[in-house]
């Protein structure tokens, strides 16, 4: 089974509250991750229709720091499968609705994840069919990572 | 000025988890009440550019339990706009990601949110110009339902 | 079985802290329906002795905003039984201590909450014997409520 | 000015959810001292009408473990002033709704309560004036409590 | 089996956030509370290996308020055992790292857990040998407050 | 100023309850980057008494799946500092209470964390002088991964 990326994407909104926020007047770095995290989590689980556990997470890099009252748009689409594993890209934006919704973007990583068994083994995911230029761009560029990945092992 | 009601639809998605849950293995009721605000609140703001303050909630109905495990998805788009307020209709679905990611709608309900300034006095919001079918329908279903509401008042 | 209201009558309080606070420095809606809802939850189990689950919301009012460091008040009380479900009233109340505990009414909302066995199915409740005239009143208005929701059916 | 008990009692119910729960299946005994704190705390603002911030606790007893799915109720009453201090009692009961609504004692203990100015300075509370046989008696051993208190220091 | 204090002691630190905040912007005593009760819980784990349940907490006093921002440390040290109950130690420090991590004394307790099985009955738990002057210091005051409490009982 | 590494060693120990776990029995990934981040960032400001942002996380991978009821300790140690920025070391471990304290490691990362002003500029932070031999090639390799990063870029 062949499936595409937009079969998996998957967005998520909030509004950064107090309750997020560092003591800094900006969002905990950690609440962020978090967030990430479970969106990247529903993008493997849409894709492979298994249960999924996050692996790693790389390139992980917080660009500009998000305040408290702007919305924050969290947005994962799946790069590549490589057997069992999955490549998703997670992006952040902070969107200034008070501003004609203004948006930049904040936070970018990439979260491998593994679907696996209820004992925690590998399981085969269905193969991923990129079709936009950007879709094999992100295709091409996940495999180039992967490489250097098994470099350094 | 005026917008569409794709300019504000607004998307969310959360895995529910244990800490979701009431303590008979379903997501408590208050739980995606408190979602169900959050994501109407961003499609006003979204719409309005404007502070916003939940007014009502009106015909919110529980028709599915959704289970521990469910990835749930929230829709918001908006009705209809009267002034300074907005009808913002939201509906929330659980997916089974585990069963090719069927998907049922779980609960419905209108929020009436008011744009408001900082002394939390109305403000008037952008019109909205409905263009399918179905947001045409959704408009004037809302100014019915308006309607009563002031009969009633 | 028959019951009267006072048997089931639920009070919780709590103080508003910036945790529940929105960005604009009120307490969010989506946390006050959350304690609506355990309140009005923990009143249908006291009087059915029953597992229970919310199946609508009606007439949900936020009149007022309800600022950080108030006292929230909620009260729940049964209205009228219909078979296996029940209507409770919950009335959200702001209390400034710091100003001789002036109380005001801010929320206010019917809850229609079933009665239900292990697998989600209805269950008979005890009946309701209102004493009092307020209860009466309430007994009859929750009556003329469900007549005008079969109506619409 | 002099105050009754009845005018500062303050009630608290939640039902014990999974997300309360320690890993052994009852509610974590931080939460529910949490949980104790909020209420004492609502019942010395309601009291002095000042500031408040929690000094001392003293005998606090976890008599019976509580298990989620239960009701919890706490119920917090001054017992006695002295000068700027107000000593709360808080009562913590299980209450099985599934049982007939049958309660048992599960945690007390007693609050020191400071009320203070923005400084955290102490300022002076009304006085209590305990009524009714149980409400002196309470009064009398605060009294002694406090008697113990200040022949250790 | 004999075990130190050092096998078991636990220490935990955290930033204090908005989200911990009361309304008058020092950490709420119930978060501390909560705080202190899993600190002394995995420190009564350590040493015992066992399930343990907290049974009573003494001399609990807040003598600094926190702010937001510093960074909060928990240390629990276990003082004595008694047949199935451990008593454990807890200090929590603000500590001010924009002031070169000044560190204060802002609240501590002794918490008295006893170690369980799963029906919640006692199980005996390792005897504890003090090394340090400070550790037999400790160890004999935590005698001495047990016969007091004997002597009350 | 220089500062060795053990002057900001910050250790974290927790109880992982059911309000941490994901729908599959284990801590969600998201909640571990959460506290992760939290540990990290207190090393960061001991180290630098100033106020930090987490700017990057580099080769965070999930080794092992961490299960409810195991205690969980997070140790950050500063690898090296560059200038405004600082490499910590983060590792997570998963420890059996109920089987004499045996503890694997679970995740491991590095945080690239820089100290800033109020405005987010950055701010010289004190040099580390790594003594042991572990602290220096821990120093060696922070060089090494900086040397790439900036290679990429």
């Amino acid at each position: 089974m062949i499936k595409t990326p937009d079969k998996s994407y998957t967005e998520w909104s909030v509004i950064a509250r107090p309750k997020d926020a560092n003591s800094i007047g900006t969002i905990f770095g950690g609440r962020i991750m978090d967030w990430m995290d479970m969106t990247a989590s529903i993008c493997a689980r849409r894709h492979s229709n298994l249960k999924v556990s996050t692996v790693a997470v790389e390139n992980l890099h917080f660009a500009k720091p998000l305040k408290v009252g702007l919305v924050i748009k969290i947005c994962a689409v799946i790069n590549r499968t490589f057997g069992s594993s999955m490549e998703v890209n997670v992006d952040v934006f902070g969107e200034d609705t008070y501003n004609n919704n203004k948006s930049f973007k904040a936070v970018t990583a990439q979260f491998i994840i593994a679907a696996v068994d209820d004992s925690y083994r590998p399981v085969k995911v269905p193969e991923l069919k990129p079709e936009s230029a950007e879709q094999i761009k992100r295709w091409e560029e996940a495999g180039e990572r992967r490489n250097k990945r098994n470099a350094k092992a």
